[in-house]
């Protein structure tokens, strides 16, 4: 199979200039045949199920676009993951039911709406967050240990293994293998992908998670940041120690996930610095953020009349992201008084019980193209619960937001957009009308969200080239090249005292010291031996 | 004036595989005129002279082709920075003659060729930049206080300014004008560029520059180059107190060229990690190496006869830089010695005496069309100083490489190819023709050499886009947005103390020993009272 390359576009690009028009199909025509011809490859694709899967799986169909064969991963209870004509699927049994997952899942959404944020909580989210884990471990120990499964995927001779490292599972089928991974991913909870890559990250200006700080903190928010730092590396340990243990136990080699992790031959991570805080990168790490919202549809002709019929004053997204469709009864009657009291028109994802006299400016909906509608002229403003999918469909399209961060780095990725001004953010918990309607009308009002917004979208928008194609070259440029060597640094093959030259350090100050030493005693040894002679001669 | 953006090239890359040919015409059209309109900006470009401004003017041309206005700042004794259709160039005094500079530049070969390279040598380099930098900043000073080509240059409106910072006096300019700057450059002597990027460095496997080691160091190895870290900064302060007290004393503020820099919107850098060692990097540094070998010409007929004719043992390529083209006539004689015993043929830039009895298979000329001829299919190896224009032009072309670095950068750009197995390197100053004879026979004839260069070279050339491209983008980029605020690191706000931390360490230590202290001394009082309590009791 043939394509035209992201090279070869490039020179069309220069040499269009000097062309004249007629001549423009017969050049792409020369392109079309002079460019290498794309070996069709064998990807095993291993995802995270829920908002996860939905941008890795544009990735995904891309790829088998391309010509290669994309084989899928699958748990039997997958909530999004489903089958498709663009890949194959394979399943696998899980020691859980959808009942178990969707019962840790409400235990965190009762936690969000029921109580009052409180620093303890960090302690809360970090128990739920080694349940999963757990639970997802057990889920990997089934797939490794199902003979004939891991046969016939070991047979298949793939590629390279694409899979999000936020649950560990393709990272240790790949060692398995011994092929290379490309990882798909926002985050690995504790901050382990910086760990892994070797990416320094000094805690003086690179926040970390959970603590909701940006990127300029106070003394006092440092000494917090730097707690945190080490904080971290306790919670990974916490957080990994049965995958650990897996991993070592299937691979028979003593081993950690981070170290599997620093195998990985490229990091496809969904930020870029219209979101995210500028900090050090490492040549491995590729910056795709924006990936999920390239592809836009029209609206159903039902919704453009109810959108188009808002008339000057716009309309309001509201979603609060795949996972989370309901709210509790009180909580529900608060948005519904505030949307009763603004101009605009309100399409809302919510399948929870209506009151009896909901607002006709509301329209709810078991399913919102979100993107889609976030792309109309007529939209003012975005309620998010601040999950990375919604954010960049916000920016792509310029729209200012109302934040209800509910879990996870949702209350982080919000200090992310309001530090710079093109949002405002809520506490759900503690929500009311009068406050949801201050938020609202302050996003559509004041011009200067507006503004900043759109300055912050021509900014995301104006890049080099599309974060879709920038992820299938660096997949293929791995499966050309059986991985990115030259991309890896030496500080792999450095432990912790070597890496910050503690060694180096301790050995110099000991040097330092030993001159010292030796040369104050030598003084005072003269400096004795010259005092006594002029005692001697003194006392003659 | 218009041009196809590369979104959509992108956009036609992936179309095109659902359309029929004809179509394609017709879509490249669409494309065309669909596509956002680059309005023409003024790039006030302070390139420095010699090999530094030949890949600069690649980008320039480039930039003037897509109908930006050009204005390239002369210096009146320039060597190789011409005049072009291309571009404006506005010529400026300078304070010393050509041949001031080509005395500075005879130094420096003299001990390259002269003396055996010993450890003090660092001295003595830093003494010959010293003297060039402050001739340097001289010429700066007059060109900053010549009110009236200020003046004239202040009221053109540029929109960037396009600077090697080799040199300082662009970063100065940029500041008075109050507009943003684009670097291009290989790096800035001290590795001052990493210092005011703020990009992390660690020791432990960043080697320094003048160290000679690899990414891979003992601990011997370390410690030096930890040692070389701290010389750096001291380093830098010596190397540009003369630029400090100008840009301080003509801009009217207490400042710092180190702090000027930190300004610089985009950094282009002449490297990739197929040529550097994989190290940490920040958000608004890119990658450009390559950038020099993209455009290949046909060989003069006179040329071609001479290559082909060498039939299977092909020809061998020899330059030393853009300003070296002679050499003392003993060394000569040992080059031509060792040629003559060799089956290829030999191109040599060379403009010294020619013995007598030179061998036939040599050619002499005054000047080489070096890229061109390391495309050639018969090339065989490449003798080269090892500048990184040469080494990009061998990379490109994997032609495997006998290095001969004679100053500056060029001892640890050989040692970046040396360990990875696609050159040799043998010093100057000892040269002899059997030395010459081992080496350029090992990378000829045995494989492993071509091997692995045309390994790194595929990896060099498979890349989402064209360096040129790259360039031109951030360049456009800056001029549209006026700089790119949202890549620069919060870490600019921190001073050094803050930035490691220091600062909190220090706090969370003397938190630590007063809590123990005030433990201990609790504990202690305590066991005190007991046992005098206990002691009492016996007593009664």
């Amino acid at each position: 199979m043939y394509h035209i390359s992201v090279v070869c576009c490039m020179n069309v690009r220069r040499m269009v200039r000097a062309l004249t028009v007629p001549a423009l199909g017969l050049l792409a025509l020369l392109c079309l045949f002079s460019s290498e011809p794309v070996q069709a490859g064998k990807v095993l694709v291993v995802p995270v199920d829920g908002s996860h899967w939905l941008s890795m799986k544009i990735l995904v169909e891309e790829l088998s676009r391309r010509g290669h064969e994309m084989v899928v991963l699958v748990p039997e209870t997958s909530v999004l993951i489903g089958k498709s004509g663009n890949y194959t699927t394979k399943s696998f049994r899980v020691p859980y039911t959808l009942d178990d997952l969707k019962a840790n899942l409400d235990n965190i959404e009762k936690n969000a709406f029921e109580k009052p944020p409180k620093l303890t909580d960090i302690f809360e989210n970090v128990g739920n967050l080694i349940q999963f884990l757990n639970m997802q471990v057990k889920a990997c120990e089934g797939l490794l240990y199902d003979e004939s499964l891991m046969k016939s995927l070991s047979e298949t001779g793939f590629d390279v293994v694409l899979t999000d490292p936020f649950l560990p599972c393709g990272t240790i089928i790949a060692d398995s293998f011994l092929i290379p991974s490309v990882y798909f991913l926002r985050l690995i909870p504790c901050l382990l992908d910086e760990a892994a890559t070797q990416c320094p990250s000094p805690p003086s200006f690179v926040p970390r998670f959970f603590t909701g700080f940006s990127d300029k903190m106070t003394f006092h928010q440092r000494v917090e940041n730097t707690l945190m730092t080490v904080f971290e590396a306790f919670l990974c340990r916490k957080l990994f120690a049965g995958t650990d243990e897996l991993a070592s136990r299937y691979l028979q080699k003593d081993t950690t996930y981070k170290e599997l992790l620093s195998h990985g031959a490229v990091w496809l991570f969904r930020y870029d610095f219209t979101f995210e805080f500028p900090k050090p990168q490492m040549p491995n790490m590729v910056q795709i953020g924006g990936i999920n919202c390239a592809k836009k549809g029209p609206l159903t002709k039902e919704l453009e009349e109810f959108v188009n019929g808002s008339g000057e004053h716009g309309f309001v997204v509201f979603t609060l992201g795949s996972m989370v469709s309901q709210l509790p009864e009180a909580k529900a009657r608060e948005f519904f008084e505030a949307f009763r009291q603004i101009p605009q028109r309100v399409l809302w994802r919510y399948t929870g019980p209506v009151p009896e006299n909901a607002p006709k400016n509301v329209k709810l909906m078991k399913w919102l193209p979100q993107n889609d509608l976030l792309g109309h002229p007529k939209v003012k403003a975005f309620i998010t619960h601040g999950g990375s999918h919604g954010i960049y469909e916000g920016i792509c399209n310029g729209v200012p937001m109302v934040m209800l961060p509910l879990f996870g780095d949702q209350g982080d990725n919000v200090q992310r957009l309001v530090s710079r001004g093109v949002a405002e953010t809520l506490s759900i918990y503690d929500l009311t009308s009068e406050k949801l309607l201050v938020a609202l009308r302050k996003v559509i009002n004041d011009k200067s969200y507006k503004e900043k917004m759109t300055e912050l979208s021509a900014i995301h928008r104006d890049r080099p080239i599309e974060p879709l194609d920038l992820a299938v070259f660096w997949t293929e440029f791995v499966m050309r090249h059986k991985g990115a060597a030259h991309l890896r640094p030496a500080a792999h093959e450095l432990n912790w005292i070597q890496y910050h030259s503690l060694d180096v350090i301790g050995f110099l100050i000991l040097i330092l010291v030993t001159v010292i030493f030796v040369t104050v005693k030598s003084c005072m040894f003269c400096f004795r031996k010259c005092f006594k002679k002029t005692q001697k001669k003194k006392k003659e």
